[in-house]
């Protein structure tokens, strides 16, 4: 059995790492901690886990290098950096769930970040989407893991990005659930300011947009425009795409070269021609599910769905995990989405 | 007081209707007609209206011609334009909430919907779409009222349709709560298969695709691609449009535009630069909420929000309504919107 | 016109009371306050006001005594009856939504709250439940308006309570829509801790448990229990009561009780036998909808539902506001239940 | 590996059986069957199994005697019994979650269901709720699997019903998600009349109230009153019981005697004093959660939560299943609750 920690435990992706890893054959969870929360029980903080994990959190700040094999820091960007550089010791495997080591270019996270205080770890970061970087991933010690929203939009486009087939504009209009938004106090996360109700927010600001940007970038001279909106419930991203394509393709050909480049990954799964993704499809499993359609102009729509906690963060951590530590890339994920 | 018949008035859209005519200065229905519920009383059949509205339901298929000022046809297509042969009689304000009387081309018509059977009307018809067509609604006496995407739609795209201002491609990307969908029992309206998830539907086959491009086609060439969502809620319908800029413009200008072209428009409200609008501000009410971005690459998003049962339906109804009877146009129309 | 001022505008009873005010056919509104929110527009804060209502918002602990003919008082417990003693001037009409006035005992309203900073103006309060205290209420300067869960239990109680038919335990179960914990930032407000769930809440130590028992009390010595839930959605409180009669009555005769105590009362009604209210067939209107049922073991089941903001809060005010004026009760109330 | 049959597969039941099936290590599901969907395969049904579960549906009516280890009827009732009679041989366990065989006493479930075909079988039915009657389920061939709600109430209630210690009149008020009512068509089911609603249904006529009193009788002379709520929610039940002690007991002393009642239960949570369940606690999970209150005049107030569709059904299923099986109760049922 591994040792794992979850660094600031008592946010969304904190809970949902410690609900998945507790079914995990190979991890044992040795370590969560919380400043807010510090001295408590988790599952005092979270009634759900009476019975399944009654540990105690540990402070955040405490010195916790060399205690575990893997670590998983759930901690707001900046904090992640600092952390990183007081966990890495090119020995255990640091999963930042953060921005804070998406970006290869520090002036681009500057940008739209905050100040970088570890840029010597910048090169031994792995952008980590197994989809697109297995082999990188492989060897990683410190491993980025990416944005739910970039998570959806990339693996839409990949195939037809890898195969250079997009030409143009690419609109990626996102919608997501309130969890993506995080368990921090916030007006626009109380529950009157978003049931029965449906917005766009940070158009042309969100994050998100310059870590999608530079990922199809380094594929394809595209324009991306990108447009998130925020969904009444809990769980799951739709992320419909609009491209053109550099030549006319049939929606059978297309939905082959996706079948055909996901055709090993376990948590890839490709509609039939005329069906699309339900976010309940996917929920509170490790899967993308992905459906598209070609028009007779060029256009073709890619509609994508995750579970925003899971694929989208917490799971494909665990994914990321595995790969690194050569086990069944399916371990701890085998949750069946589940609807209703 | 002008008199007032609802065919077909225990779906939302007949609901909504009588909901909102009780509060109408100038109106008194004097007629409610279903099949499934005649000679129960409306009251019954919605508990909202108890001591609000007791009248009994007669059947719809019983001869209403030349009783009243007014009627408003809530009827599936095909029921639609057989009621309207039998009522039209060039002094009745016929309004009709189907798709029947949307096509100026019955070629386009009886493709995407039906056989027509009443093709003399439509020469009659007038789009009802007042901040497009209020002048031809002025003498109208068949007015079809647009369909709820299309209303979204075509509002977030006139001002620059009208100017010339877009080229090539525009993406559609409408999102709608499920009363849109209408009260008929189907698997995909049930709460279970609804609530917590998010899906397109109709990809590429929706009949408010074509309903939009003909309207999008007298203005301007342009490529539109539609594709509509559901959300989990009942009442709103967000739309995301993305085009192309002729020339570049700022959002300042672009606004201007707007605001300049629906300046005297009682029901819409262009917001101001940096916010966006969210369907809750808009539900309950007859408004038309619009918000935009132009970004340096030409490209524009347009976001526009109304309640898919008022504007986009039955409030909208009422508008074309005030408009032919020469009445203030806001007359029963005065509903704020009602959050949270 | 009479002029109103509401006193801590950026809640939701305020954003409820200009709403419902807004259509007031005798009241202008003349003073918004915020110390959050003040130099800001209002419609900048709501944007569902935006070309409804424009006004600036003034800082709440500004000098606003004799500027106005009615006060509502939206602020927590505690500022409200400071502000109480500023305005209170036997001219002017203070309607206060908070809890500071709604105890005649200063012991018990010290007891469930805060030291009582004002305990003067006790006398001159009324309990403003017209249906009970209308009377009362024509007369008053100063109006401790109801809270949610007390109004929706003692109208479901009144009847039977004045008849003195119970006897023994009284049960009350209530259920609330989110909207009732107001606009403030807490964890359990939140979408992810709401959406979805369902939970009881501050069983045994809810402060409107005393404000229920002592009206029961004034009327019969009966031992009430009562527990509060929280509803996933945004208005509403169904309120479910569990009594025992003296003596065995049958449901229409209760149901006739009913009717005839509530007769002449503008906002309640009484559904027929078998009928059980819906909070969506009262929701956005000042209604209090009653259904009940007897057993033949002597329990008497009886459920009220009301829109928590309205009759619940700000339609309840509006209500106490034109009783006092003397003019219809119904002015600015005339909102039509909306369902869907 | 013991091979599973599914009956009536395409509800959410079976599609819940199936989920949790397909994790379990000693079952094999062999069969599975709808009469509306036969010959598609049940991933073209659920898009949630694609990839998980891709075999074929069989006809309900087809012959399946003699072909599985263990049948689950997830069939309306009436039906249920017609299937029993097929399949009963005393080798397969027959696990049925209708009513058909939940009343020992025929003349009950005639009176509140049907009549009933398979009297014969009635004697070898138990009732599955494994905390009160495992020692009898160990050895049955058939299994009358609870209703969801007497399955919340009855575990709610047991420690004190054993004892003897309560007296007098019993409220149940019991809130439930949608998807209790099933994946039928029904008006009350849509979105649209569930959603941002709440109500009270079937009064004083809902048939789990003769299912709960029957047990209730079995240990205690109590009046019982039940009445259902429906939670715009999908998934979850909690049930409030109102009841009196026979004497006084402080709610830690209580606690206690439930903490000890159900000390050996792997699917009972007892909440700490002061603490009271959600239904987001057990959700996706076989747990009942339980929290009560004590008062000083012996009222004690109990809440119980369970999924509706695991505890309160395909998971007490398997539940049962295991125990007949004599392997580890938990097995296939180690679902960690999800939240949000």
């Amino acid at each position: 059995m591994w040792k794992a920690g979850i660094i600031g435990a008592t946010g969304y992706t904190g809970l949902v790492l410690i609900s998945l890893l507790l079914n995990h054959p190979k991890i044992k969870i040795t370590l969560i901690t919380s400043n807010t929360y510090k001295g408590k029980k988790i599952s005092d903080v979270f009634l759900s886990l009476k019975g399944l994990c009654e540990d105690t959190l540990v402070a955040t700040d405490q010195e916790h290098r060399g205690k575990c094999d893997v670590y998983f820091l759930c901690l707001p960007h900046g904090s992640s950096m600092e952390m990183a550089k007081v966990l890495f010791d090119r020995k255990a495997i640091i999963i930042d769930l953060s921005a804070d080591f998406r970006f290869e270019d520090t002036h681009s996270y500057e940008r739209f970040y905050t100040r970088h205080s570890a840029k010597k770890l910048i090169p031994h970061a792995v952008y980590g989407l197994p989809e697109v970087y297995r082999e990188k991933i492989k060897g990683a010690k410190l491993i980025a893991n990416p944005g739910c929203y970039p998570t959806s939009a990339l693996l839409a486009l990949y195939p037809l990005l890898k195969e250079r087939l997009l030409q143009g504009e690419v609109f990626i209009d996102s919608k997501s659930g309130v969890s993506g938004a995080g368990r921090e106090l916030k007006l626009g996360s109380m529950f009157c300011e978003v049931s029965e109700g449906f917005r766009a927010y940070n158009v042309g600001t969100h994050r998100h947009e310059p870590e999608i940007k530079k990922e199809v970038e380094k594929l394809a001279k595209l324009n991306v425009t990108f447009v998130p909106h925020l969904l009444p419930m809990n769980r799951g991203i739709l992320t419909t795409v609009y491209a053109t394509l550099k030549q006319n393709m049939k929606t059978a050909d297309i939905l082959s070269l996706y079948k055909k480049t996901y055709k090993d990954e376990p948590f890839i799964r490709i509609m039939d021609e005329g069906i699309y993704p339900d976010t309940r499809f996917s929920r509170f499993s490790n899967y993308c599910d992905i459906g598209l359609k070609s028009y007779n102009d060029g256009t073709v729509v890619i509609i994508a769905t995750i579970d925003n906690l899971i694929k989208g963060a917490s799971g494909q951590a665990i994914q990321n995990m595995n790969i690194v530590l050569g086990i069944d890339e399916r371990m701890g994920l085998t949750n069946i989405p589940q609807f209703p």
